[in-house]
């Protein structure tokens, strides 16, 4: 059952995925011009916060809405480290663009919480009281909701309170914005949330803030639904499975005989590489039709004995973010202000510094046992989605095209604790607690019962084959223009 | 502050622990005469389940209390696959020990609920409604109570409730109390909780159950306290640790070039062998001292560098356990029903089988580096439980009596699944998750920080050697005769 979309300003699209319709808005640059009648009645938009969302939200922001008559001002802590960053971006006092971020939030139309999320429910209370009645609280992720709940607290009812979350990190979302100069439409797809609505506004509202940002198309979830499939999906193949894969990949390489450049060479390389470029363009059945034979029957003996194995703690990882053990857990641990460790400073990658370092691209192979284990990984985490009742624009989002469009070319430019220490704290936190599961159980069940020849489940490799998603994923690709993100130091 | 301890029946002695006084009472099958009176007014004790504690305490029971007016029966669901089980153990509808659950759980003025820690939870109204008013609901664990706490939910008021928490898995229970046939007071350490006492006798109870299991010397504690000692134990040192330790050290001392059997030998097998021995019969502090000069060093550096990459890790346990994340991730894997999958399938344990096929005891070789990781990550446990406020009986049966007398030498006998899986399935679970994040974590950070020659914290190290545990374990070492278990097909 597709949500409405109510908009005064922009087309909207009834797009079919997987069987069902769906509202969607398409972006581009070309819109940027109706941004002043969606953004009705807001003369300042306060930017809250510095990490990893966002510097990308602030410049994209006042890149699209230069010449009107909206500001955007950045908020920071008293004292905040980030403040020189800020004004290096142009956001300075002077210019009336940077302050304290309590006074922002006081004085701001729109207010874009963009402080981690941790911070967010410590300060939640202080936040709500600063608010003007009749403004706009937004959110780029459902976390507080999700927290609130744990707490059995709320949002305050005199105010609007939207989402517009990117899928991709920070950096992307700044990254591919810019290529957006070039190309119209490149960016990063948002969904957007309506989880209070006191002056109708609340929908054109979203959807000027998102195509603001870039976002080539957006469609509509519930704030709800946006944390569980968000904070699931970067704990599971967006981060914390892809992680623990490749170490696990890595380590049955080398212990088959690999040298250790060949084997980062066919597990991390390969995944972030081609695997990723091939999903990308032509979505996740082509990479299985263009192994030949024996790599095909690689593949499919890979994704049976893998399957059953992710698919334990991708459940596990969706009941404990459900719950709320994931919320509790993050906030724990920013009580406890115990440093994050590295995760890169291991022998594996120390190899995958120097494999970078010499690296030419067209050289590195498509893995068919590495695809079959990436590929029925990230089914896994589909499957889960679609049961619990996320619709595909979420799932795709989610599950593949925030991996091959966003994170994973990251990882590929300068290794994992990279690509995952410029996601939020809660993904950091996600990625390092679930990353070594994945890892346990692919090695204890998935290679066992292939080295020791145990039958596989061949059913499940029917089901990829047939699966609706091959189908979902071309049409969001048919939505936006094909672009590679473009990463440079 | 000493909880208080009175008793009509046992003698009570106070002993000092790190500076602070606290009330114990030693068992013996000396003391068996005054299990009647101590148990004044149970005619029928029922032992509900037959898991991993139900054929320990319930044979246990029957022969401590052989003689007496008072039945031990057990009861276990309709159906249950252990119902054979439990009459090859001489429990039988026939001779009037064996029966329905709900129906042993009515008819008996002691109820020992020894059934999974989920299905406690699942169960529990009924169970509840179920009990004689005036009965005493007995635990070995306060699972139960967490339980409750996350759900709002409370014990009935017209009961006692009690708690006999044996510091070691069901088969240890057993196999000790056997050999203290031989040697009066062999036996594993419990703790008792008094959570609800509505005629005054549930003191005695406790202390008549705990004696009657075969408890060389019992200890008291609160149910709070007991269980999140307990859930946190079992995932840090006691299994989810070990497990986690052994892995990474095996690793890494393959890729120094050793043999995969001196490797399993170095990681695996120096622990659960000569490291467990000397910690149990002499302490911590000797494994340090009966070291030559390069293997202090080895030993320090390994301390050092490990300490901190546990006790992070130790942390998260702690807090997740306090804030009820482990006991909604138990009950939340129990309604999935997602089979759990065997740990030791992989190369290293399958080298192990056959290590232990050829093993020469006295050729198991103390490894200084070995050593060092694993103390490193006891004593962090201890520290937390202590800061925390645990009773140091706890603290030292939770963090290293436990191990070494009961689950190591498991592990020795038969690997690490098989020890893992002897245990509760809360254990079983937390042991699973947990260990995968010590290896990562000490794999990342303590031997990354060792191999890049990274100056080591000496200070943590000035602290184990003066730490006041070592007192507090030869204390406990004087109370309980030395009794190595002993293990046989």
């Amino acid at each position: 059952m597709a949500l409405e979309l109510f908009t005064r300003v922009f087309d909207v699209e009834k797009i079919r995925l997987s069987g069902t319709e769906e509202f969607i808005v398409r972006g581009g640059r070309d819109l940027f011009e109706k941004l002043p009648q969606a953004l009705e009645g807001i003369r300042q938009i306060g930017v809250i916060g510095w990490g990893s969302q966002g510097p990308a939200q602030a410049l994209n922001l006042r890149e699209s809405l230069q010449g009107s008559s909206i500001t955007v001002k950045v908020g920071l802590r008293e004292g905040s480290g980030s403040m020189d960053e800020a004004r290096a971006a142009g956001f300075t006092e002077e210019n009336g663009t940077l302050g304290e971020m309590y006074s922002v939030i006081s004085e701001s139309d729109l207010v874009l919480l963009l402080i981690s999320d941790a911070a967010q429910a410590e300060n939640h209370e202080r936040i709500f009281d600063a608010l003007k009645p009749g403004a706009t609280l937004g959110l780029s992720h459902g976390f507080l909701l999700g927290y609130l709940k744990t707490v059995g607290a709320a949002f305050p009812p005199n105010v609007n309170v939207i989402a517009v979350c990117p899928k991709g990190m920070g950096p992307s979302v700044r990254r591919l914005y810019e290529q957006g100069r070039e190309v119209n439409g490149a960016g990063i797809n948002a969904s957007i949330a309506i989880q209070q609505d006191i002056n109708d506004k609340a929908t054109d509202l979203a959807l000027g803030w998102s195509i603001a940002l870039g976002a080539p198309f957006t469609f509509q979830t519930t704030l709800d639904k946006e944390y569980l499939s968000d904070i699931y999906g970067e704990r599971g193949i967006l981060l914390g499975a892809v992680h623990g894969i490749v170490e696990s990949l890595y380590r049955r390489y080398v212990s088959q005989g690999l040298s250790e450049e060949d084997a980062f060479d066919h597990s991390c390389e390969s995944i972030t590489g081609p695997i990723s470029r091939c999903i990308s363009h032509h979505g996740i059945l082509r990479l299985y039709e263009v192994l030949d034979d024996d790599g095909k029957a690689e593949f499919r003996k890979a994704y049976c004995a893998a399957y059953k194995p992710a698919m334990e703690i991708l459940l596990e990882i969706y009941d404990d973010v459900a719950n709320g053990n994931e919320i509790r857990s993050v906030y724990a641990a920013h009580k406890r202000g115990f440093p994050i460790g590295e995760i890169d400073g291991t022998r594996m990658w120390e190899v995958g510094k120097a494999v970078r370092a010499r690296r030419v691209e067209e050289e590195i192979p498509i893995n068919a046992f590495t695809a079959g284990v990436y590929c029925a990984t990230m089914i896994a985490q589909v499957d889960i989605l679609a049961d619990k009742g996320h619709t595909y624009s979420e799932i795709c989002n989610e599950s593949v095209i925030e991996c091959v469009d966003s994170l994973n070319p990251y990882m590929h430019f300068k290794g994992v604790s990279h690509m995952i220490d410029n996601c939020s704290t809660t993904a950091r936190l996600g990625a390092r607690k679930w990353a070594p599961r994945f890892d346990y159980n692919l090695t204890q069940q998935a290679y066992v019962a292939i080295d020791t020849g145990e039958a596989l489940d061949d059913s499940v490799f029917d089901r990829f084959l047939a699966h609706e998603v091959h189908d979902s994923l071309a049409t969001c690709a048919e939505l936006r223009p094909s672009v590679d993100i473009s990463l440079a130091e």
